[in-house]
């Protein structure tokens, strides 16, 4: 018996919890989704499996709040732990889960498969070489995608998966980022493809570094980059104390 | 045959919305709360009014969605229309509506008292004068109250409010506010008043000016008040480039 079956029982029906867990691996964005399996293989048969690809979710337990739920169901369907999200909508469209193949699949997972499911989302952005998912419970596969690349997913979680894409979009253009996701050293061009990978448009590199510079959010280290292939370019860190201060606002 | 009874039947029993519509009425903020009254006055004779102080909020329906919802519910409990709210979060403490006289009233309301509901918050900020609030269907009373003198509400509603301050104090710090709170000239002083009564603190009067000043986000109008009785202040307008260009973020 697997962790599904065991607490079918006391999954709430209506309710549940989707995670758009964020990955940058230095180059490019990507986005954690699962391969969803079908518990009776029997009638399942006909399904393709390009449309049973999702986002990270279930239902929620009945005594559990909603943060733990989150959790728990990431690390169930992707064995990822540790990961900081923060919820940033609820969706609830009356037909979100009532496309056919999504349908099929919830029959054979769900002792009520009719019931409408509000859904909250949840999200993240993490150094994606930090996770390495491995998919267990009803996920036969769990992968990075590229944003670039995005297959059609079950539900709405395109939706939802564009929605988070703005979230993350708003919170680039209005606070400083990068400290997490880029090694302590970095050179102009790596932080402007951070930038790039998350607003999906090439910025004018003149500009960009003008901004940053008036910013005062960078320290010039008077180092260069070593054991590049190119032309070894200049490194620089956070001036943390105007990146905290970037952080609390306009009052400040 | 009143609203609620008649769409009791395609309630949704797990999900409801719940809406915190601050008001700002030129000198504080308050919120816009209800007294709920019982469906069944007959065994509800013990309960205590005091305790039946709630944010406007109800189930929501099986075949709408959930700004829908919102917008129906604030509409059918006060009257109020024509207000823009925004989602903030989701709620579901899986005992957050098991308090006693919590539970009683639900008893006189609801056909499954006891099934645990997710509610989904949303708010806003209006000028105060603007709204006229007149209870219906489940609320006895609809009114403005003071921030600062909040009564014990119903289930986790002082929780929820809570979090709709910090949100809208994370706002007044990060972004420009007022244009639509204030008249079109404004004093100083009304400005920094309305920052107050949000943050509830006082600010240093020299350095909010300073800040404002090397903001460049007001346009001094080398007019004055009339008709106050204290000594006339010198009037602002917003300059909306600014306020604008603020709201834009740090890439801009």
């Amino acid at each position: 018996m697997n962790a599904t079956e065991s607490n079918k029982s006391n999954l709430n029906p209506h309710v549940s919890v989707d995670c758009v867990i964020f990955g940058y691996d230095s180059n490019e964005l990507k986005v954690l989704l699962i391969e969803r399996k079908y518990a009776e293989q029997g009638n399942g048969s006909h399904h393709n499996p390009k449309l049973d690809i999702a986002l990270p979710g279930n239902l929620v337990r009945d005594d559990e709040d909603l943060d733990t739920s989150a959790k728990r169901i990431l690390k169930e369907l992707t064995g990822l732990d540790n990961i900081y999200m923060e919820q940033f909508r609820a969706f609830g469209n009356p037909n979100r889960v009532r496309k056919e193949q999504d349908a099929e699949w919830l029959k054979t997972m769900r002792t009520d498969p009719q019931a409408r499911v509000i859904t909250i989302a949840y999200f993240a952005l993490v150094k994606l070489e930090d996770y390495v998912p491995r998919p267990d419970s009803f996920a036969r596969k769990s992968e990075w995608y590229p944003i670039k690349k995005l297959p059609k997913l079950a539900f709405d979680h395109n939706e939802i998966l564009d929605q988070a894409l703005q979230v993350l979009k708003f919170k680039v253009t209005h606070y400083p980022l990068g400290f997490e996701l880029l090694p302590e050293k970095f050179s102009l061009g790596q932080l402007q493809r951070l930038y790039e990978s998350i607003l999906g448009d090439d910025l004018d590199k003149r500009n960009f570094r003008r901004k940053m510079k008036s910013l005062k959010l960078l320290i010039p280290l008077k180092e260069k980059q070593q054991g590049v292939a190119h032309k070894p370019a200049e490194l620089y860190m956070f001036n943390m104390k105007v990146y905290e201060q970037l952080q609390q606002g306009i009052l400040k």
